[in-house]
């Protein structure tokens, strides 16, 4: 005996007419996929309003159309204009180049759409600051908006969080972030657009330091109040299509940085990092404790606990797998790993959380903008010599 | 301008008229849950032929109506044997106590579904035995039988595999596997089926050695010939329902093997291992180097090279998430991990493969009835004080 | 102004008139010179009796001339037999190869000198019974024997014994021990005296499973009772002078035993571990926590607390470097971590405290005979083919 | 048979008359243990002129008659003057505060005494220079003067310069250097004379980035040549003897440097960093590979070789243990670990070296006063807000 599946959801009266949410991702290259899993998964672990993949847009007709087929997309389609007029599509969420970010998503929130738009939130100041406004704009309206920072659904970093606010490391006072990787360490790597300023808007700076301070601003829950700091390019010439091309963005970026809550951190971001691949790796030196992460592990956090018995201190290695940890409940039981992608997907059951219960979307638009501000005050200081800059 | 998305699939002739591989799976907890989602992702990641979602079987109908709706499947029921006789209904995979597999497994291929059987695979080896012949005729029908080792799907385990093969640490001499966990360490964890010989068969032994003995014959290509072992119930009894109850199974197993290759192996299983969650670990020593492997830090392989330069050989940890590296590539770029559940996805995939090329599908069912013998063999030497006995 | 060095221990009374206790150690190679650095060093970190490096014996006259020039030694000799007969020397500390050590102790201690013996006791345990009886008749003429695991006095191993004792795991239900090395690996090394049974008595049974097995009995304050065990030579020929001989020793060991006290200990012994160099590793699981050792980061022992605030749990690194911690006391401040020689320095400070203050030397000769009797059960047991033989 | 020891050094004609070198130690604290620890064992290790233990010189004859006789010196004084006009002393080695470097370095080297002066040369750049110039007048006469970066001589650092200088990272691009400990952190510890500028010049910049900045030149081989930096002190109060007292050093410091030869280097050096002990850490990253240190772990050598074969690159753990290491050959086996204080003897070891062969003492003077220069212009730096300091 077999039934068709009801759905529940339709009943809650959660959902608009249609029973589920219609999403729209734009992009389909890798931030697409890694989002298109995202919303063809987040119903199979989270109890939260129910989705349907409605329609991935791309540019090119036959690839955006083979990439739909692919992870599970309705449709697909070429005109993302015309995805906003749709009724069907409560949801969209952005994924192209950061040069797009700003007009596709202002659009999108005055269509009345939630918005979730891929980290940076966009490759200039100006334009975040008009994106704030056209959010803060739609929140009247009961409209979302949020920014893709997924690496605080990263269970490990959202106890570290918990820990902090919690008072289990005392007074932060001291904080190193680094983020590095090694795709640009052979310097016979090519060049591409991520190299030209024009295109990139930046290099390792706005790539990786921008997840770097976003985590500093999430851990400490303090604004940046000051910057001093310095870039490099180590490799300035590339092999292009047509010859060697300048290198106008920069290979690595350090800064130091000062919040109103008192802490120093120092950040550090670079490609040419040789044998690094994704790590991004924050430690936190508090009054009573201190505490270790590092992406490459992002199943771990290192705790120190300066109250434990004297004698037997020592960071301890806390697998963050626990029912009981952040976002892990969702998933499996104690000791059965996460990886990358799981944050994407904890991350679209946050934006539905909070599209359902009418609480703040976090992190939203203001906090990509205080991000792109901190990594302007990196480039000022670089400008300047190292001279600090006050935000 | 939207398009409904074509299904390229359908033209390649590879799949039947309804245009995709109609899956049923039999069972709705931790492993329906599991096997749920590689079937609802296997598609996005890897070029294999199309499924459809078609069943859930459980034996509660609304809870397991309520898993079909959230894991995606377009139906559920109950009666797994009505499910058989469907014609949409390529693929049964089942995911019901071990008890059950037999009676599922035999009836499935004889009603010419591939099967995909977790492991392990039977409670007992006469049960293999029946299972094993039931594959070897429906082989012969162009039926696909396979047994779900999953984590010969963990791309550090197929490298260290393909390391192996290809010569890299010489002739294996020894190698440690165990496999630690902890959830029956605190003496208060009350009683449970598992902990019942009638039940469960066996504890740590079956569930956790068979893993392990897998993994041996997986990585080394060569049969057990004899074994050595003992068992042992640290908790002999835990609080059930209706006061103290004696546990039947052990907690922990240790054996000896060693392999037709020459090989000595060490076994240590534990569900008592304080402070170990789902730890697999593995070490293989030959004659020209090393590898270790940790299932807590299941994206890394330590590798030691004998023949590197003097002064600088030392085991390397090796970030499993190159593109070059086994079942990586359908997944994301360098440095962005994987976590436990993608095996399973890797695993129908693989499966899903075998049945499009006609390929045998691995691990198959004889893999698992040698797997049991092996085990069948500890609990033999075991109750013969530790005596080696001969497969 | 300076000033001749008073000796205030002359005062004391503690020592013989000669103000010091003179010391004589048998063999110079590589256990001699670890020996005569503790000698030269003892005093200098421990508030212990002084001592004067007198003699060094040797078989070869200019060989052991030089080392004693360059150890600190007033004299050299090559007859072991008529330092016994002097009154300046009170202790006699034998690092010869295994098979002299019974006469060598027992002559020592008939001539009343306190004795060190460097492990192992004997290479049978006829031998190590005699040396028993000896130290027993000698013992009640306030004379000391020592036997040399020298790893009692690693401060992680120590601390280790400490947390045990005071229940800080619980009850310790299983224990991993190895004791991995790979100077056999490759197949090209040559034979050697170590590999013949005829000198070495065995292979890495002797050399290394009786560190190991000291330490589970250290450790766990319990005797082992009952052995199961295998034994395997992977290299059956090696190359010697005269051509291709054969090995008589193994090359490494497998056991599992059962202690008094309810634990069950997985002992794994290797010289052909590719890639691991000195590599004593020691895992134990009690009902309330767990612990983790690596002699190649001796300075770090891994603690796992059950009782712990839940979430927060994991195995913390202790960096036993603390003022607190056994033995470190005499050394350096916090961070600044020990080497392997420094516990031979503690060793005789250990002794030199038992012989002051009448105190029993541990371990004692009993201790060595206790492992010698475990390492014969596993070759008893490894002859009938792993059946468990009672002690 | 016994024979007094000869002494085969006398008839080398290395050494003058007595027939060994006379070293005094002035100041007997923690560094006058730990390099008296040195000229006691170096002659047991390393095949150097003979050294004599003459003299120990400290304020209190009391203390410093203890101290002498503890740790095997044959007279102890109080008056370093008296010691320089001495003809049996060769070598004076300075561990008394940095305040009385200068003074007691440039009469001893005036006087013709090798002089091994203690890190940091001085307190002052003004002093370092005044030293600085007595050192090049005593080479002119065949006197040698080295200043105590005793991290020089651990064998996994000198393996690391051995490497980098023999191109197998490539050119180095970015370098990580960290010196994290957390003996402040607890904001109640208390005032102490070196939490005072005016004896302590400064807080942790002097103490732990001197060490810092002598391994960048050391193991890059190339001077610093602009610097930006910033300082902090995170409890700007502590409790003296007399009630609150201002902390009037830092209790951490941060800093970016370049090279001459192109690197950027973040340095970051702290008393505050909660868990960790004597953290000097080191990364360096370069075209063709990169390498990572920790001093916690001083034995371990971490190597990346992008050269590897593709898909088995990682970093490789190395136990700087090998006879081939620097420095290893002359203590252990391979496996056998040093601790801390080894590298102080081997230091004494290379001073002897040079004064036997005329070879140049390094690191000298020079090299002391360039890490002044360095600390200077972090202080100018942060005294300007962060802007860079050309050197």
């Amino acid at each position: 005996m077999t039934a068709t599946v009801p759905d529940p959801a339709v009943a809650s009266g959660r959902e608009p007419a249609s029973g589920a949410l219609g999403v729209a991702v734009l992009g389909h290259s890798f931030m697409g996929k890694a989002h298109s899993n995202a919303w063809r998964n987040v119903n199979a672990f989270y109890p939260t309003p129910r989705v349907a993949q409605k329609v991935l847009v791309g540019r090119d007709a036959g690839h955006v159309a083979e990439a739909a087929r692919r992870y599970g997309w309705e449709e697909s389609g070429t005109d993302w204009r015309s995805v906003l007029e749709r009724d069907d599509i409560h949801v969209v969420d952005i994924c192209t180049p950061g040069h797009l970010h700003a007009d596709m998503a202002v659009a999108a929130l005055e269509a009345g759409k939630h918005v979730l738009v891929e980290k940076p939130l966009a490759n200039t100041v100006a334009e975040a600051e008009r994106m704030v406004a056209a959010a803060a704009a739609a929140r009247a309206r009961g409209v979302r908006a949020m920014v893709g920072f997924n690496y605080r659904r990263v269970p490990a970093l959202a106890l570290a969080r918990d820990l902090i606010a919690d008072g289990r490391v005392g007074r932060v006072r001291q904080v190193r972030v680094s983020y590095l990787q090694d795709w640009l360490a052979d310097e016979h790597a090519p060049m591409t657009w991520r190299l030209r300023r024009e295109t990139a808007g930046s290099g390792a700076l706005g790539d990786l330091a921008s997840h770097a301070v976003d985590q500093v601003r999430f851990l400490l829950d303090s604004p940046v109040t000051s910057v001093s700091g310095t870039l490099t390019t180590f490799v300035p010439t590339r092999q292009g299509a047509d010859g060697p091309e300048p290198v106008t963005v920069d290979d690595a970026a350090w800064a130091t940085l000062r919040t109103a809550s008192g802490a120093v951190v120092s950040l550090e971001v670079s490609r040419c990092a040789t044998g690094r691949k994704n790590a991004l790796q924050i430690e936190v030196y508090g009054s009573l404790g201190g505490l270790r992460f590092d992406l490459e592990r992002l199943n771990e956090l290192e705790l120190f606990d300066a109250a434990a018995a004297p004698g037997t201190q020592g960071y301890g290695r806390v697998l963050v797998t626990e029912e009981t940890h952040p976002y892990v409940g969702a998933w499996w039981p104690p000791g059965h790993v996460l990886g990358w992608d799981h944050t994407f997907t904890s991350q679209a059951a946050d934006l539905l959380r909070a599209i359902d219960t009418g609480a703040p979307a976090a992190p939203g638009f203001e906090d990509g903008l205080e991000v792109q501000r901190v990594l302007g005050a990196v480039t000022d200081s670089a400008a300047r010599s190292g001279a600090t800059v006050h935000l």
